[in-house]
């Protein structure tokens, strides 16, 4: 699937416009477009006055020239007789003030009135539309996100809070209300957290954000209840985002496809490396979810017009970046947008076609060269990507160890961390999901599980199973810290990993930006490292209770003291990190357990920097796509099977050339 | 004139207070002052009940001791008891908080008790002093600036709005409502942009900006209208400053004459270069609009108390920046403020007479030797400027291209751009005036249009006109990207500039603060530049559609395509400059084009660097103001004429030094 | 006294961590406890129904076990169903929002429900404890600070303005509220400073911070008055931090101990020197408040939790830090908090006991290492701290000073500069206390008065007083500029100090952070000072009325003008910093002068870098405590005088060495 976010309704009073649209469509290799994502107004510019005809004639020309759509649903911006003449709908935020009129993505999740709205013209999409032959699946609404503090969405919090807790003995101890004399007597007493109420009740927060994550997906689920009945075949997905407010895994059940907007920043910096690791991070994360192919929903053809600055791509990239997601298990390249808008807020980012109007631009040839690309690939759609190492990414984690008020209020750096220790991964070709500690663990060789800052007593237990039965778990300091209600393990920490890690953490420091301290490696360690790496940022005083103490700290009153250490347990193996290491550190690291483990690689040799290779198997072939991020022309050595080229056919030697951005996808045989 | 704001209502009980500051200004050669400009509560201070007499004993003694009078009226902040009896008067933020009573410049300009307090006062203030021989016009209001959000005045922009489009349609297609389902059908739905509502649609926040001007300029008339009646030969003028939401030209019509209030942070670097010509672009700014002498209506004699840092004026900087407001064209220097407060907010800020009340301090001796030298130059007032380059400046461009979201969102730096073009003029010596795109064309051989983002189809027919018939025309990247409603055009930019220019600009990218790029001067080029110069911030990427090109960019992707093109059209020539460049080749390249243009210099010779010479010319003499912000002793070569000191009458010979922060007005015949 | 805060009601459900609590409390030296501090929701769950009976049982506990309590008074967070039942109870922002029920320290300290609850509860806490065994005084509330903008404390900031004023003709001639028209007519007229009302008016932000202390040592009068009845032999206190907003010598009256909160952020550089100072700077503001020995109330045993970086203690700090307390004056150390709590925003905070829960932690070690160095002190419980220098620095000018809009607004420094003069004496082993204008100077030798901006008549006439009378002043730029009212002196500053340093300030000027100038001593000064020193962000430009001029400037416009001035006054010496000079400086300044004027010093020697020592005396004995905060092992030479070491008893000799955080007390003979 190739295409576009179309937005024919901004055109209707220029036909030829939307003429041109199809011929140039035809042109670029494109097939699917997102369509009605913003159409609300258009759809129903009256309460109750529908005008389908537009969509009616776009979708008969779709039919008529082969391009099919994801249909959306509009609830993504409401009209303005909505916010008018029903307050309700529009979001409250958390300061307790009514948002006006405007932008979008705005509206309180629980409002009756815009559930029935929306249900309503849902409904009526669904029943004119869900048969039609150019319709392939549903588009809910777009890019879910924020929160609701109006009085419905109060109760709302208040119900759920008493579903959870039963009673409020119960909640208050899970909240520990007792301290600060927050103790509640009465379920109305409990609101959401304000700036100007209460913030810093970690409990509190946490749960806010558990019932942020329901609501939305209650939401989600009311509008596919919508969209279902008229054709319960028809795919349903919703685009996703970076957002850090949402749990997505919550969404797994009640959607068939995953699907995503990736922007990076391409071009920020000389060697783009770094970044593209960090996406091809995300890539893997929202595969994981359904752990099977997903969508690219959104991408620029060239430039964004929201981030600080908005590069160009430049020769390659788009082709780059386009299949590092096909390559991580994306069975589609779309893009925000077809056609740059004349006007508002969004008419300077990037499209396949610009305000010129015509095909003779730079972007419109490079998207119409990955067209034709794709179209060489279609093969990939459906192929699997296998994956022995998983690293261990809580939303419920992420969001209580940055809230915490702990040893470095200044910048725990939890994401980074993780991104650190996935990179290592990514450098080396080994694939790698990203789930979370419900997941199955089972099909793992090796966990990796950085900062598991809350770790209940049931994930402690799983994953000393999993090292019992023959894993090898990586941890880190900042691990095993508070229980799933937030409240800190007593007897000491790494609290239920501490007989897994063989360690107590006693203590832990944050240091400044400006401090450093050191790791020296053990003489003779089993993992064959030597000499000194770089710490920052945390450093926890640990006692060995049985691990092998692999290095040592190298200053501060507890220089000598353990820093990295190996506890065998079972048929397993667990690390443990006490301070925060370097890249150089994690790649070493890292390098010398792949081959300890014996972890698959996409391609069994060594990679330069800043090139990555990523596989996708249908069980027949493996495809395999070697990508050149290093900001320069680099040859790489293959292991020696044999390869031909995916697109062209051609028979692929043992050292190919990759340009700057440059990407290969090459075929071989699988289990070869 | 030279003179100050003046407030005698602070000290009404110490009456030997207000009589040494008669002497004082004879003294210090202060001939007229500012009264009454925060009188209101001195003269209303109940309801109805008005107290003239301290002003009718004051305007007394000013007559009798041949001091003039601008009488203010009041309405720059009002008493407290309208406050509390009339809450409408009190401004609504953009946050829909209506303003508690306090500060200054915050009454709502459509309340009609506002309007009716003012008018009466006004009224009564002409009736009793407009004839009054002390009285020589009318200073409306203080710095008029910001916007009101109430009631009123949404109902007022939903009329503008109303009156301006006519149908909601004709709206909806102007702000491409159609993007984000914004489609608006009922002006009730309407109101002005706020942070908690609609913020990003360009074409609303536009309208906002226009109809916020037109409301204060409607206001501002409405003053004058109350004062007018007693003496319509009172001249009128409201004090400007470097605000960047009212589009000053507007009020032209309504005021008699332009002045406006300076504050340059004088010493900030040891080398005051950069700041003078910001200086002088603000002064040309202000001259340009009704083309004729403003007046300097406030400036510090020392320092201001509300910057970051309040640094003194080194001696000769007082004379030398006064001076400089009379070369581009005041006929007067006037400060904010005559004596300084005891208390409250600006009780630090610099006045003539310090808090030790008497004349022994260096301000004062500083203030009394311009008194001296100003009396000498008194033939100046009143003589012109003649300039042959214009800057193009217009307030709509400024806020679109800045409210755009486009390549730069860390830092488009218009303005910063605009002063760099006006800059390299200064430094030559060359008068320039600074205009709006409506402004006559006609009398101007040089138009430097930089970043003229938008640009309507007739303002880009009048400049291709102005090249056809023998203009030069200099224009930068992101010019003619939008029509006069935000829209873009389409077709290829730069819209209604590309036959003049003869360049398509496909693409344009940002650059971060780190990029850099460079261009390279074609061999031959008839400009006769040579070299490589760096470029930053922003590179568009052109196609050349018959200009020739004078420089290629340096690197990236792009290397080699144009950067620099010159278009011949008609009798005239049309210069694009892709991409920002600096301040060397600035200088190299209207250096280069004053020469080829035969453009006019105040002097005919080479300046230092940090001294400019500006001219005035009555028609039969010419004055000729050389200064000195270069931070040290300089020499100044003349250019052989006949010149003598305008202030002492000696004969000046051909070579003059410069003191540090010297100036020196000469006299010479007219085109002589 | 050694203990901490304590809170068993988090862990009422928890026997045995209660039993154990008291097994380790012994272990670890401690016998003093404040609690109760946020018990209202467990004693007073519901409106009017009260649970003692832990509260019984823990005091029991207590007086079992040898352990003393300070009885808080639970004010500081009150439980959820007041916020529900009583709004008026929640505090109103300036922003003129009323908060939320959350956090703590947030109620209305007018509100008369607020006021009547707190009675009730107090009453009923001193009627069953306030004669127990265990007991040993009150602990008011909680670090009070914050103020109120609701309607009843804008009343109640009338009246307190009507019976300050009397008239508002008065009050306006004192606010100055000519300027601006700001003029009052009536007092309803009249609210508290805002965001969006009147900010800028200084005599108004003045008043209001006054009223804000008053009223808050109203409310703490309130709580203590509640509480006397049942034993007002039952010492008084409450809990002070470094807060700005408070004028802490107003609760010296209400108060029987001052006691305080501190929370260094100990290494956060490799030298503790500075920060250690300014920790000194304020134990010797509290001890000065009532003059006699204060109390550590807070302190952390190894770590907070909210600052940027959570460092922990090397080894030697908290033993160090805890004495230097004693140094300064304390009879006490006492820490936040006893034992960490499971959840919510402080649960990583430092405490003696940790998650682990038991006694087998370094920092536990730590604490009773401590706790058996205080027993072994006690004699040094209630001995003088005996000072012959004051550091003037008042609350009334600390907020004048930085509201003032003066020379410079992007930092006027005045604490820095404060800290600054005192540190001069710290590192010279010289007792000094920190008072207000209207204590008594009658005791010291010297008197520092770093930046007195704000110095009313009277103020200055005592000074002039105390320097005729044989007293020596430093007085610095930026003195005697306004009085008590916030009104410039007239006439020439530094107004009433002007006879006394014998000089005339007329010019100020700030400098930005990349300025510097210099002063260049005179030859011959009689201090022996000689060379240059650097000078920066403030240069004043002063006369010599009389005064000798020791130092001028080295750079500028006004180099060779006075920069240091000495006047001889009567049988006194006032001298006179004109800019802001470096430590390097006021090192060699005030070295010089403690001989001159034959200061006393802890320890007769010359003390090595980051070294100091502090001296308390019983009249008998002297204790000496030789502290070290720079960052490595330093040895010290004595006096020669005869000294043993206080906690050991075994003599020392002459020359003793301080490890790295290390700390010595000594004992000799008092006049020895």
């Amino acid at each position: 699937m190739h295409g576009a976010d179309y937005n024919p309704d901004q055109w209707l009073d220029s036909p030829s416009v939307l003429e041109d649209d199809i011929r140039l469509m035809k042109l670029a290799g494109c097939n699917v477009m997102s369509i009605g994502i913003f159409s609300w107004a258009a759809l129903e510019p009256e309460e109750g006055v529908f005008t389908f005809e537009w969509m009616d004639r776009l979708l008969e020309r779709f039919a008529n020239n082969g391009i099919y759509a994801w249909l959306a649903t509009p609830s993504g911006a409401r009209p303005a007789w909505m916010s008018a003449r029903y307050p309700e709908v529009r979001r409250v935020e958390a300061n307790r003030v009514r948002n006006l009129h405007g932008m979008r993505h705005n509206h309180c999740y629980t409002s009756p009135v815009y559930r029935e709205k929306t249900a309503k013209l849902n409904g009526l999409l669904a029943e004119r539309y869900a048969n039609h032959p150019a319709v392939i699946g549903w588009h809910i609404s777009n890019e879910f996100g924020g929160d609701c503090h109006c009085d419905y969405c109060q109760e709302a919090f208040r119900d759920w809070l008493r579903s959870k807790y039963g009673t409020l003995d119960e909640l208050n101890r899970s909240w520990w209300a007792s301290f600060w004399a927050h103790t509640y007597t009465d379920w109305k007493q409990i609101e959401s957290p304000a700036p100007h109420g209460e913030f810093a009740v970690h409990g509190h927060n946490l749960d806010w954000r558990r019932f942020v994550t329901d609501r939305t997906v209650d939401f989600c689920r009311h509008e596919i209840e919508a969209v279902r009945g008229a054709n319960p075949s028809l795919p349903v997905t919703t685009n996703m985002h970076m957002i850090e407010g949402l749990d997505y895994r919550k969404f797994a059940d009640v959607l068939d496809v995953i699907s995503w907007d990736a922007y990076p920043t391409w071009h920020e910096r000389s060697d783009d490396t770094r970044l593209a690791a960090e996406m091809a991070f995300y890539h893997d994360l929202f595969r994981s979810i359904k752990g099977k192919p997903f969508l690219l929903m959104e991408s620029t053809p060239s430039q964004t017009n929201w981030q600080p600055v908005s590069k160009l791509k430049q020769p390659g990239m788009h082709m780059l970046s386009s299949l590092q997601a096909v390559a991580h298990g994306s069975d589609s390249v779309q893009y925000f947008q077809w056609r740059k808008s004349r006007g508002s807020s969004e008419k300077f980012h990037g499209a396949v076609v610009d305000h010129v109007g015509h095909e003779h631009t730079r972007v419109f040839r490079d998207v119409a060269e990955l067209g034709a690309a794709l179209s060489g690939l279609s093969e990939v759609a459906g192929a699997a990507t296998v994956a022995e190492v998983a690293i261990l990414f809580d939303w419920d984690n992420r969001w209580a160890v940055k809230d915490a008020q702990g040893p470095r209020n200044m910048g725990i750096h939890y994401e980074e961390t993780v991104y650190a220790h996935h990179r290592a991964f990514w450098q080396n070709g080994v694939a790698t999901d990203v789930i979370g500690s419900a997941d199955d663990f089972g099909k793992y060789k090796l966990i990796v599980a950085p900062m598991l800052y809350m770790c209940g007593e049931e994930a402690g237990a799983r994953l000393e199973k999993f090292v019992e039965r023959g894993g090898v778990l990586v941890s880190t300091y900042w691990s095993g810290i508070v229980d799933e209600r937030d409240l800190c393990h007593l007897g000491g920490f790494p609290g239920p990993l501490r007989k897994t890690l063989g360690v107590w953490a006693e203590e832990i420091e944050g240091l400044y930006d400006h401090d450093r301290n050191g790791i020296v490696l053990a003489e003779g360690n089993p993992l064959g490292l030597s000499g000194e790496y770089e710490a920052r940022e945390i450093c926890e005083l640990v006692h060995s209770e049985g691990a092998e103490v692999l290095a040592s700290y190298a200053e501060s009153f507890y220089a000598g003291r353990p820093a990295l250490t190996l506890n065998a347990l079972g048929e397993g193996k667990a690390y443990y990190m006490a301070t925060r290491l370097g890249d150089d550190f994690l790649s070493d690291f890292y390098s010398k357990l792949i081959v300890e483990i014996g972890l698959r690689r996409a391609v069994e040799t060594k990679l330069p920097a800043g090139v990555t290779a990523q596989a996708r198997t249908n069980g027949v072939d493996d495809f395999v796509f070697v990508m050149n991020f290093g900001g320069r022309e680099q040859p790489v050595e293959l292991d020696g099977r044999a390869y031909i080229d995916a697109i062209t056919g051609e028979v692929a030697g043992n050292r190919i050339t990759l340009g700057m951005n440059g990407v290969r996808v090459l075929k071989r045989r699988a289990n070869g």
